[in-house]
């Protein structure tokens, strides 16, 4: 699609003259040849640097940009990405290249591995699995009945995910016209998951809007966890069942998570925070130690308020 | 099943006369030839107008039956309507007629569908994907990987369904005994979802016990979301993650749920509602506004409360 | 696996005499053949009467042994047994028997069933489904779609499991190393789920470490719930959506747990006990009664400690 389509397309201003554009993506991870946006004010610094060939802003924001990159005017900036992100969105078929399917591995007779797939070798591919177009699976891998891999998404060595776990499923993103209706932000990105790594039984983690949610080496997840869009969840981290992080929560190395408790994304948690069973995160942790509570509190503070509450019941 | 044979199969007194009974049904949607009940004198108003052709109830309230309704006397009537419930159950399999399957549809081999289904154009049944007898899919429709869709389920055109989602289960509902066992009411409604509703990854939504769970247009449903059976969720509503739905809510247009946020169930939250990620909503709400906290109050007071208990430690 | 091969790969000192070991087990578990280990002192009582041929436990703790049983001596006895129980770990496929499937079973096309399995007569054993080597499944039973069932486990007469639901799946168990690694506990134990249960769509349910997962008779279990290795949960409970139970929970007969209600594990709870939604168990209930919250009083001190906080509100 060219940058005047594009333009044609979202009703923005003529531009002068044209270029392919290739993608979507953030500020910051944007290249030459792709197009960006900017929704929110407190992305500017990123506008001042990106390499995007084109950004869709709003007219107050237009003198922001550097030179050399085109302005895509738009007073509801979201809501033309959204629209636009369809002209982008990934078909779920896109190849003709058979699966490349690596030695020693096992793929049970009702596995459905779409074209273009590549999985290593001594893996066991169980019953009922998807696996999507340009999905990468390493060695040794174990994926147990009924797992689901989205196109796209990349699976370290050693991974075990067990049965129904849903791998790359869309993030959860509109824009909103002014009548309530949404419009679909779609997610073009994908999920990559690490070496050593181990999903519990019916998890579920959404693939990232643009460039990856990350699940990083050693992280153990329980079952029935959701994981959002653009999420990074460090080395190590455990995550007990039922937890939900929300969209672009950071979690540092060896952070741990217990049963039912979240976060409210766009958020980052220091390495080696604990997380009580049922916390819910708010805000960002910059101190390592244990939390508990919603909303959060350190958890000495917990027992303390709790003590306090118990204390208010006697009169 | 006669109404003599009912009567005979419940242990209530012997009726006059006999007719084909054809289903049961709620007193308010029950027609001519169908059973119904009364369980809870809630619904008393209800029973003085029903169009049912027989009434399950108690003795004591016979005298409130519309002339020419049959009684047929218990005194544990929704035990009853249990028992019954069964015989009424649909099958797995119902019909002899080969499923049709509108022009452009792409169904992957290990999907599977039950004669008596009906799918649309251009969709995209994936692999592992079930649907069940008698469902009707609608056009350009996309059920990723092992979506399962039960008998009589009804989905609507645009629908996009991610991987696991499970659409139709039965909803929870027994009837105890005195000795603590519980006798299934038998779930034969359906789930309705109208277009353009999204669904996420291993979500579950349950079918009616009689009449139909409805998904309005527009709709969009996170990952691990639980719906109950006899729900309405209004159209353009918003369910992130995790929330949790209780039997018969009914939800206004354009509600919005955060993350893990839950109903209690046969209540009405108005449209436009704004409900905190973790709220927990016990009682209808009949105001618009934003809401947090279980016990559910206004978000800005629940803001105030924090606040106070935050000072309370502070001592 | 012999002991003194178990003792060189443990790295303990070398031991007098050899036999053939058999398996792991738990100290009050554990038969002769098999070896045990004592990580936590509080069952130091279990260890005095424990039948195993061999125990891993501490240098300090090895005058408790009673005699004839062999010590392996190892400072971090969690990680040893971590380590060996993947010595121990079963393979997902272990026999060349054909399964034997009962008269009068429907099995879908696209059902998977391993060598070593049984199915009794009468079931329906729907499309998707897999079913694990060795695992045993008695009449009458209803599997709905892309339900998974891990190998050993047992099912008795009469269940209905509902699409997607897995059960078997691995307990979250893990030693941690000193840099913060995790090193998986391999579950070797099963689930079994007595006769007329019925499970929800997308619950999960873990095996055990060692042992059984209980689900006793007539037990009534909704949707998106998880239990954790090694539960019990009683005769007829009720389970109620996204209700989570952490390892070890011990559920009396007729318990009733609220939706998103949750249990810490390691813990028993009552008969007759009836949890609000929401509510939060981390300490065993001996008294039958109504409880709520989170900490969990009863449910009256919950009302009283509600109303007081409305009442702070006020000013």
């Amino acid at each position: 699609m060219t940058l005047n389509e594009i333009a044609l397309f979202l009703g923005c201003e003529g531009i002068e003259g044209d270029i392919e554009i290739t993608g979507m993506n953030t500020l910051s991870r944007a290249n030459k040849g792709e197009i960006s946006f900017l929704s929110d004010s407190k992305y500017e610094k990123e506008l001042l640097e990106t390499k995007a060939s084109a950004v869709i802003l709003p007219a107050s924001k237009v003198h922001l940009l550097p030179s050399g990159v085109t302005a895509l005017v738009s007073e509801e900036p979201y809501m033309s990405v959204a629209l636009l992100s369809q002209k982008f969105a990934k078909a779920i078929q896109s190849s003709d290249i058979a699966p490349m399917i690596g030695e020693g591995t096992q793929l049970y007779p009702t596995a459905h591995i779409e074209n273009g797939a590549q999985i290593g070798k001594n893996c066991i591919i169980m019953s009922g699995v998807y696996i999507g177009a340009e999905a990468i699976i390493g060695d040794d891998v174990t994926l147990y009945p009924n797992v689901v891999v989205y196109r796209d998404c990349v699976i370290g060595n050693r991974v075990t995910i067990h049965a129904g776990a849903v791998i790359g499923s869309d993030g959860f993103g509109y824009a909103h016209t002014k009548l309530g209706e949404h419009v679909k932000l779609y997610q073009n990105g994908n999920v990559v998951i690490e070496e050593d790594v181990e999903i519990g039984a019916n998890t579920t983690i959404d693939c990232a809007v643009f460039g990856s949610t990350i699940i990083k080496k050693g992280a153990k997840i329980d079952n029935l966890v959701q994981i959002g869009h653009n999420c990074i969840v460090g080395e190590h981290s455990i995550l007990v069942s039922q937890t939900g992080l929300a969209g672009s929560s950071t979690l540092g190395r060896n952070v741990v998570m217990g049963g039912q408790s979240a976060t409210a994304g766009h958020l980052t948690i220091a390495p080696f925070t604990t997380l009580a069973a049922r916390s819910g995160v708010t805000k960002s942790i910059t101190t390592k130690g244990v939390y508990s509570g919603f909303p959060l509190m350190e958890h000495k503070l917990w027992l303390k308020l709790q003590a306090k509450l118990a204390r208010m019941l006697e009169y």
